[in-house]
């Protein structure tokens, strides 16, 4: 049996084992599964292959600028200016390894201030999401679609799920401390044997209920 | 008596009013006074006369650009630009009439843009506040204090503070709908005659609670 089939068969395995054990409403106990890590991620782009070769030349290869939360991934040296109707936004890092699809994640700051209108979506969820224009130092891309403001998530392993009693897709609520405290609704929860436990916001959420991204979270449901 | 003394008996009375039926815990009931209405406010400067005069000249007579939910105040066709250690943000609207102190309210991503550090506080508590510099055309002036984020808050008459049940200063919190949804905490009533009912929040607030300014927001204990 190859790596890749025993991780599925693994995963598959997981997920019963949870699913049983939400359907027979049994919980593991530990009160340190309430809270969550948080990350803020800037604005940043991630790209196709056909994008990459466009902007940054062909089969350019992406230097490391540092790792990000997510196992693999990690933000680049390499970036690149978006343009909206109304203004541009330079200095946007690049987000490795490439992807399926070009995807341009901004604030809803940043969308006022170039002139577009992302919807808030769930990343790879890219249909008719906004247009933009990118530009790299070989050429530019007038991408269609692929800007979005990028929803409230959490990544966790399935592990992770069975600890904190939340099942993929599941909303959930997280609550912030602080002068600028409050309750972000409509945090999504994502599981995947290759996710990492971390919250994800924009500089949006971090700025307007004052997250630094070095505190834990607490997740209600 | 002067107007302004009966306006001072009418406020005093009203309070006591307002405190008696609070302490016998006597409500108004009214469905319609759980929302507030809700205005962005944009990162501005309450300018005191001394600095007016080094920015705009002495005596310099401000123009009205248009005015704001407060009566008696409005936004100024003048702008000033703000510097601080990092970058500087042009075209920042003076709002008149002139103050006691000189107040810049900027945003906490307006904050890291320019790489000053304002604390988030009340409207005219400025000690100990961050500095920033000003520009204007006329001149320019080192503010050693008077930065600051402007806390989230409620205006409201005295009329309005008896229909909500709320007192001068308390903390309440505020429900927002939608797919940015969730709860604000710590936002401060302030209660005044010359107060319209209205919610201030800065850009950051709305940006990341998705709130564009037309909403009735939901007012909770």
């Amino acid at each position: 049996m190859s790596l890749t089939n025993k991780d599925k068969l693994y995963s598959v395995i997981q997920q019963a084992v949870i699913d049983e054990l939400q359907t027979k409403q049994l919980t593991l106990k530990n009160n340190e599964t309430q809270f969550v890590p948080v990350s803020i991620s800037a604005r940043h782009v991630h790209l196709e292959k056909k994008h990459a070769d466009i902007l940054f030349g062909f089969n350019h290869r992406f230097e490391k600028f540092k790792d990000i939360s997510q196992p693999g991934q990690y933000s680049c040296v390499e970036q690149v200016t978006l343009i909206g109707s109304k203004n541009e936004i330079e200095k946007v890092r690049v987000v490795a390894p490439l992807r399926k699809q070009t995807q341009v994640e901004i604030s809803m700051t940043d969308a006022r201030k170039l002139g577009v209108s992302p919807p808030v979506r769930h990343s790879g969820d890219l249909k008719d999401s906004a247009p933009i224009k990118i530009v790299g130092p070989k050429g530019s891309v007038d991408l269609k679609e692929g800007c979005i403001v990028a929803d409230r998530h959490i990544h966790m392993s399935p592990k992770d799920a069975l600890a904190f009693n939340v099942s993929n897709h599941q909303k959930v609520k997280i609550e912030i401390n602080g002068q600028k405290g409050g309750i972000m609704y409509n945090v999504t929860i994502r599981i995947s044997d290759r996710y990492a436990l971390d919250m994800h916001i924009d500089t949006d959420d971090a700025n307007a209920f004052g997250v630094s991204g070095k505190e834990k979270l607490k997740l209600l449901k």
